[in-house]
């Protein structure tokens, strides 16, 4: 058992995190968090989605916050796509990159968006075929890979065949959500394990939420397991921590501090990533979810005026 | 490597917990606590402490607290003494087991007691002696055992010093606390195969803080270097949550949920614990800082009237 030499930390936290806010975040303060983010070193960053703004409201004017960053060289600024309108929006706002998503689970799926796995793999494909076409490269998520909230238990050979729908549609890259957190070490392990069965190692990427306080845990395991891509959100963004079943996901500068003590290279700085967590903590008008950016607070404050 | 099949938790919540609280909290309310945590599973509750009340006026009246619990079968009452006269007012109220502490740096202890390590440790010698006249077992905890706030990095190999030290004053265990919560899992595992050198495994127990968010990766990587022993705190006690260099205990719902995920045998039931740390976290009105008590916080909600 070893740990990897480097790992490739993607930034969630603009488009996963900032969706489940109950009001909607200005365009300025999502394009200064995005140029902050991408000045700590982070490499891939979700900017935003190209989901009807009827359903997301928090991800409307995606076009207008991707035309706003300061596009910082070697950077790949990503958004969501949920079909091909959207796919659209994204090649117009020059995305660098397209993410689709399915889910583990029939129920969630269903209780979602109304139809099957099958189904919602399938209304991925001609999106897949047109960034293709584009050379646009196409992210794959799956959610609910440890656990369901209507389903509870999700058997790891049902992720690895969704997985490998994922991948054989054209995804480069799988990203593994535990959606609900309830995942633990073991299983998140024993997931990847089998996962990797059907999609190789290098592609798959781990995504946690912290429900259950659990996702460091999980990803220091999925590490020993060989998985070099870490999915984390800046502040924990994402869900609301104090109502039940809250679902925010890892803070990165939690992730990145035990990295750093691992040894293991993102090229991410700790304090510029936690300036920009704690200017989304101010512009959300509370504390930080992370509990380094709390434990390191006074060393990199608020940027008022910066 | 393999993971243990028990795991002996041990409460630290009723005192290194309430130790750090800003008001002291009633002897009643400390006994129910107490109560509900024995009535949990539990079968270590570090009780109380036999300081001077001068210090540390939260533990002031641990005698009533002892005199007041309902004694469950099989169940440890452990107390805190720092010297003879702690060491006697504890075997008066009939504690089941006293604890020492060393520190593995001698800047800490130098600022915390005005003396070396050495000096520190040779104060308990006349205890231990006592204590195993009278039969009590007597627990050790090292702290600063992976970083110290005025030295930083700390020698593994001090700690394993100082461990063995304690184990040859007679300690029956020694309890390795990162006070400062600095620790990553490497470290942590590579700190503890070090002091397993000078100590038997099975006789070291961990103790992590959760400042940095670190505390369950840091002990599901000591559990695979062989540790059984695990402290906790219910409601991650200790400490404040949003100040500078907090320091709360690693909170007993969220160790207990990774191991029962794990499939670690402990003998407590989730909802019970949720219960006692409800109660605590209701009484000193403020949220649980266990992320798993807040998930599942619907359904084991305050105690009042129970």
């Amino acid at each position: 058992m070893s740990l990897p030499d480097r790992v490739k930390m993607v930034e969630v936290g603009p488009r996963d995190g900032l969706q489940n806010e109950k009001q909607p975040i200005s365009v300025q303060t999502r394009v200064k968090l995005i140029d902050l983010l991408s000045n700590s070193g982070l490499r891939v960053i979700e900017a935003g989605s190209f989901v009807s703004p009827k359903w997301v409201p928090q991800m409307a004017a995606s076009e207008e916050v991707l035309a706003g960053i300061r596009r910082e060289p070697g950077v790949t600024y990503s958004a969501l796509t949920p079909n091909m309108v959207g796919y659209e929006r994204a090649r117009e706002a020059n995305a660098d990159e397209v993410a689709v998503f399915g889910a583990a689970s029939e129920s969630f799926t269903r209780k979602n968006i109304n139809c099957s796995i099958e189904e919602s793999l399938e209304r991925f494909r001609p999106l897949a075929e047109q960034a293709r076409a584009d050379g646009i490269p196409v992210r794959g998520y799956v959610s609910c890979v440890l656990g369901c909230p209507y389903e509870g238990d999700i058997k790891a050979e049902k992720v690895a065949e969704v997985s490998k729908a994922l991948l054989d549609m054209g995804c480069y890259e799988i990203s593994l959500g535990d959606t609900i957190g309830v995942g633990t070490p073991e299983k998140a392990r024993w997931m990847i394990e089998t996962v990797a069965r059907s999609v190789p190692l290098e592609k798959l990427a781990v995504h946690f939420h912290d429900t259950y306080g659990q996702a460091l845990a999980n990803i220091y395991a999925t590490l020993q397991a060989g998985v070099t891509v870490v999915d984390s959100a800046v502040a924990g963004l994402g869900g609301c921590p104090y109502a039940r079943g809250a679902s925010g996901n890892v803070a990165s500068e939690d992730v990145l501090y035990m990295l750093d003590g691992l040894g293991i290279h993102t090229g991410v700085d700790l304090g510029r990533l936690a300036k920009a967590g704690n200017f989304i903590s101010a512009e959300l008008g509370r504390e930080s979810n992370s509990k380094v950016a709390r434990a390191i607070g006074g060393e990199h404050g608020r940027v008022a005026g910066d």
